[in-house]
């Protein structure tokens, strides 16, 4: 294979994190005493606002203690290597305490100083410095440039956040995120009554990085569902690796990842200085990864609550729970918006309907007390219970459309007293913005109201979209996702000619055409006489990449007339490029007529590696961009899945009295060509374009390819 | 046009609602003591919560005075003729009541009362009953079935809604909805600082509907805006002459409609009886009216103040004031996915904020203060007034991450300040569930804080798409949709044949063929000779639809071939529809080769009378559904609109080499076929398809037809 050169692939390892978390011993570099001073604010946060229980050293070469705790004047001056070294001194001594603490072998550098490679070259070469210390003597860096990490469960904040003792929320939902801002903005949720295990705010990521959270949380038994807030991904592989295995210990993972326009991607650039990658590659890879891609914090924590609360099917039915017929219509309307199912009630709770409510209510699905919950709470109550009860409901929406006082508090004591009555979720939606003591009784009650009409449609979307997803989830992928390790740079790279890259493809097991690549005339007429049938001729050169809008391409030639066409080839080749060295000219049968063109694009992304792009060709990509994406590896079962994706897929599997394609054979010759990319990881550039689609049976052909790899 | 009925159009007389919303007198009937009761409610909302100056009459036949004011004992023995006639007595009363207030010359019934064509047959005999008292007397009815109707600016309440009295925030607001719960949300977004005038609630609108509450409040001086939440409309094409009004009088109309799925439009429609009509055509109305559409009530007011605080040009440009990174990033994301665009900063903005902010803050656009807001908050406040002292900037995003208690109070307070020295809006983005006091400040301020950037990437997109929209207003078309009046029922209907069909298109000056039927083997011979080149031949029979399945077609004849053909056509008829009276077979010339085949569609929305759909053939409807839809009228320039928001519009306009097509010809014929289905509202249906369309210059032609009319 002397024309490719294979790059080692390098499977993850991850670090254990208990102690970075779960600190026993804490030291803060910049203790203070002074008010508002950011250390001031961290020894506050870990003294009076956490429960930590292990030992705090203050290092403070100015004051002989701080907050009543003795103090010393550096790292080196430490009784002990601690778990955690929390840096918060500016930038210009970081260095120093970092590798003071490394070589006493404390295990962790919390830094939140900024001034780093978010901010001049100055800091980038200070962050260098930083890595090296920590490749050299085995402490592990979080930040810097981040506001800390905390653990809600103790409490423990190793932050200089002032808002970190208002925020004390325990609960099953863990947060890695980057910058501070949006992940306390999360953390706010808990008025709504969510509750918040680890949180993670890495900042620059110089050494530890999303992915190292998502893996240790995927491991932390008080952590249900992972939240992931992303600026950029350092590498975009082992973040995919990492949710591999939050899937194998079945939690669900939450993504929003900014940079899904030019601004966004500029902005997150300059704030964490990384690589935000391609908006639909990544979308592709988080569907494909069951990573639930939302759009805005609040649809984070909706979907992450309900996925904490319960664990979907991708099978369940809703009842709708109104006391408003038009909160009734409009929650119906978002309910079928999002092609979700409505229950049908048993004939035992339709019985228990008509006998709670009055005879103008609706009482099929969507429930419509009408304004019975302010005159017979009671009846209100009584429905909701028989609601709850339904064995086909799997779980109640309970929009509110409006805050009434007393009444509310009423209803959602009710509504509080169901759910503990059932295991149905009750899921209630406080459309108002008006939030009433009815509001806050639901929140305390634990049932996280959801805001909106539009965001319980979202949650309720993704949630069995995830329930699908688990159950169709390929765990054999997942080991090989992991096992094939991260894709490496790019570099310098060369174009194959069409021959070369057939040949490739054809080794490999694609069906491709096998041309035949002529240098003269005579050969041409011979080789042409010796194939036979109707007849492809193209001109080879690796620089020619446009053949056929340079008169490089004959299609239907006969085989007496390859002779002319050679010439005519050659001359337009050489007329058109005349520096370019030009191979010769290529000589293969025609496909069958008749057949679909599909094309299977590969492409190195920065952030993911290897992804593949299927679609039908012509208008489909241009005008509709009617495609499909995952990562690699891809099998001939997801391979099914993409082709089944496209709107346009009616076009292979029969249209308007067209016979069906061989959707089967396409789907070999995509997995084919996935085992070819991870097998050579120096692949930058792979185009299929058109791969002939036969009828059933009739099997699928590569027709041209085009293949850039590394120099 | 003995093949066409003409029905008489009946263009919109609008009521005058003045002294419904300003009575000046008010009869209470079923004014009531009982506490708790719905006439208690009632009273007490004009008693004692409104600030009603006019003459309130309780009538109630069992007490001789209702809270201190002299009752009456029906109807008949009131005083004096009311403005208006509060109904809260049960059904069976209602009839009796409105007949006396008729008799006397009352101007306004107002029926709260449910029980009428929501509930059962004797509902629905006694809800015509109130119509013909309408009808015969004169008096308008609003309602029955609904929460009554508010006047916030005075303020007023006819409603028996206990919630009246803490939701009294007057402001530029207008809102019309059906039933009252959605009606009340929107009320009850005053927490954020909304204002709102009058909200008309109208149940199942027997007599006066929402078009009459929009054309009243377009007209309104209190009013800026108008939101609309709708159900169902009981006559689409008179909500869009109202609508027409509110462009005319400047006032933009904000519109939710119920109905966008099937579980919504049947919970609808058993809600409020009303016809809920195709969510595609009614959104394609809405984008045509300039009535914004939204999809959750949050939504509403978010554009709705948005429009109310400046009336936007279409050309906005925006700065992010932000103090997070994450929220910049996140910020400029949301701005960037809307296809918004971020303002250039004047060099003297640019020199200020240097002076302003640390270095490492962001200060180009986004700018990120970072959280020098806490520790340095005049500088926060400094940086904010020289961006709205901008001259490029034409709205300033504030987006705040979390509530930071104290902090945040002075950083909103300084918002306010800054907004009183500047004209340009600056909109905070409130994105924490905790609503600290620096939220209720900016509240409390009328800065009305967005919930998420979603929502306000959503608003923002929305206000700068009006501000095209009203420089785009075409206001012949508006006045020339007021006089097109009704569509009317539609009832029994026939086809007409193809050939008779393109004869009524081309005496209308659609371009289409001009066929010859022919009856007979040697007419056809004959006829086929005198037309000459290549010849296109169909069987002709109101009875057949599908003439090609049967064989009933044949393209591509030549002269000599036309005999033999014809015999084939009828026999292939006869034998498919032994029954079918067949005309005889039409004989028409070959489109050109070369052209693309669009579709022009014309068919009776239930809703909102003659909609024109149009695309291109094939897969482009069937696959990736890709059409425009306008309801009538269509002038060319509309239809030039609708071929330019076609995905696949670039097939016209020059694809891969191709030439342009004949774009001006086709839509003029467009405009031909809205011309000729509005001058024969007996139309129910026209199907040109294809019109083949030519190269530039070359033209368009229908070439086939089929047209349904009211039999």
């Amino acid at each position: 294979m002397n024309s490719m050169t294979r790059i080692a692939s390098r499977p993850y390892e991850f670090p254990d994190l208990t102690y970075l978390f779960r600190p026993r011993t804490i030291a803060v570099i910049g203790a203070s005493e002074k008010p508002h001073s950011i250390g001031n604010h961290a020894m506050k946060n870990i003294v009076e606002h956490s429960d930590f229980t292990g030992t705090i050293y203050p290092v403070n070469p100015r004051q002989a203690s701080v907050m009543g705790l003795q103090s010393y004047p550096d790292v080196a001056s430490l009784p002990e290597p601690v778990d955690v070294l929390m840096v918060v001194i500016p930038a210009k001594g970081v260095r120093e305490a970092v590798e003071q603490g490394g070589a006493m072998g404390c295990k962790f550098a919390v830094i939140l100083t900024s001034g780093f490679s978010e901010a001049d070259e100055w800091g980038r070469a200070e962050e260098a410095a930083l890595v090296e210390i920590a490749q050299r003597t085995g402490i592990r860096i979080y930040g810097p440039n981040c506001p800390g990490l905390v653990n809600l469960n103790i409490p423990l904040g190793l932050t200089f956040s002032p808002a970190f003792k208002d925020d004390i929320c325990p609960g099953p939902i863990a947060l890695a995120t980057q910058g501070g801002g949006l992940g306390r903005n999360m953390i706010q949720h808990s008025v709504r009554g969510a509750g918040f295990g680890c949180w993670s705010s890495s900042g620059n990521e110089c050494d530890l990085q999303v992915a190292d959270f998502v893996h240790h949380m995927a491991g932390d038994p008080d952590v249900k569902v992972i939240c992931c807030l992303v600026e950029g991904f350092k590498d975009g592989a082992r973040f995919a690796a990492a949710c591999a295995r939050a899937a194998e210990m079945g939690k669900p993972v939450v993504g929003l990842k900014v940079g899904r326009s030019a601004y966004g991607a500029k902005a997150a650039a300059s704030h964490t200085a990384s690589i935000t990658g391609s908006a639909e590659v990544n979308s592709a890879v988080f569907a494909q990864l069951g990573v639930i891609e939302v759009d805005d914090l609040d649809e984070m924590l909706d979907v992450a609550q309900l996925l904490a609360r319960k664990l979907p099917d991708g099978d369940e039915k809703f009842a709708i729970f109104a006391s408003s017929g038009g909160a009734a219509s409009l929650c119906a309307d978002n309910v079928g918006m999002a092609g979700l199912e409505l229950a049908e009630f048993t004939a035992e709770t339709a019985q228990a309907l008509a006998e709670a409510l009055p005879p103008y209510a609706g009482m099929s699905n969507p429930i419509d007390t009408t304004s019975i919950s302010i005159s017979h709470p009671e009846a209100y109550r009584a429905a909701l219970l028989a609601c709850a009860r339904d064995a086909n409901v799997s779980l109640i929406v309970a929009p509110l459309p409006m805050d009434y006082g007393e009444y509310s508090v009423i209803n959602s004591n009710s509504l509080l007293e169901v759910q503990r009555e059932s295991p149905v979720p009750i899921v209630p939606v406080w459309m108002s913005e008006r939030q009433g003591e009815g509001y806050h009784v639901l929140a305390r009650g634990g049932a996280i109201p959801f805001r909106s009409l539009r965001n319980m449609r979202k949650a309720l979307r993704r949630w069995v979209d995830h329930g699908r997803w688990r159950h169709a989830r390929d765990e054999a992928w997942t080991s090989a996702l992991v096992a094939a390790g991260s894709p490496g740079e790019a570099g310098q790279t060369r174009s194959l000619t069409e021959a070369e890259g057939k040949r490739l493809l054809a080794e490999a097991g694609v069906p491709a055409t096998a041309p035949v690549v002529v240098a003269g005339e005579a050969e041409a007429r011979e080789e042409a006489a010796r194939i036979g049938g109707t007849l492809a001729m193209k001109v080879v050169s690796a620089a020619i990449t446009h053949k056929s809008d340079i008169g490089g391409v004959r299609l239907g030639v006969a085989p007496e007339a390859a002779g002319e066409a050679f010439r005519a080839i050659m001359a337009n080749a050489a007329a058109a490029h005349p520096c370019a060295a030009i191979d010769g000219v290529l000589i293969e049968p025609m496909a069958r007529p008749g057949g679909v063109e599909a094309f299977v694009g590969l492409s190195r992304d920065p952030v993911f590696g290897h992804v593949m792009t299927f679609g039908l060709g012509g208008i489909h990509v241009e005008l509709f961009a009617d495609v499909a994406r995952r990562m690699l590896p891809v099998t001939a079962a997801m391979a099914e899945d993409m082709i089944g994706e496209l709107r346009a897929a009616r076009l292979l599997t029969g249209y308007r009295g067209q016979p069906a394609r061989d959707v089967k054979a396409l789907a070999q010759l995509m997995e084919k060509v996935s085992e070819f990319a991870v097998s050579r990881p120096d692949l930058v550039e792979l185009d299929i374009n058109p791969v002939w689609v036969g009828a059933e049976g009739e099997g699928v052909l590569a027709l041209d390819a085009v293949m850039v790899v590394q120099a």
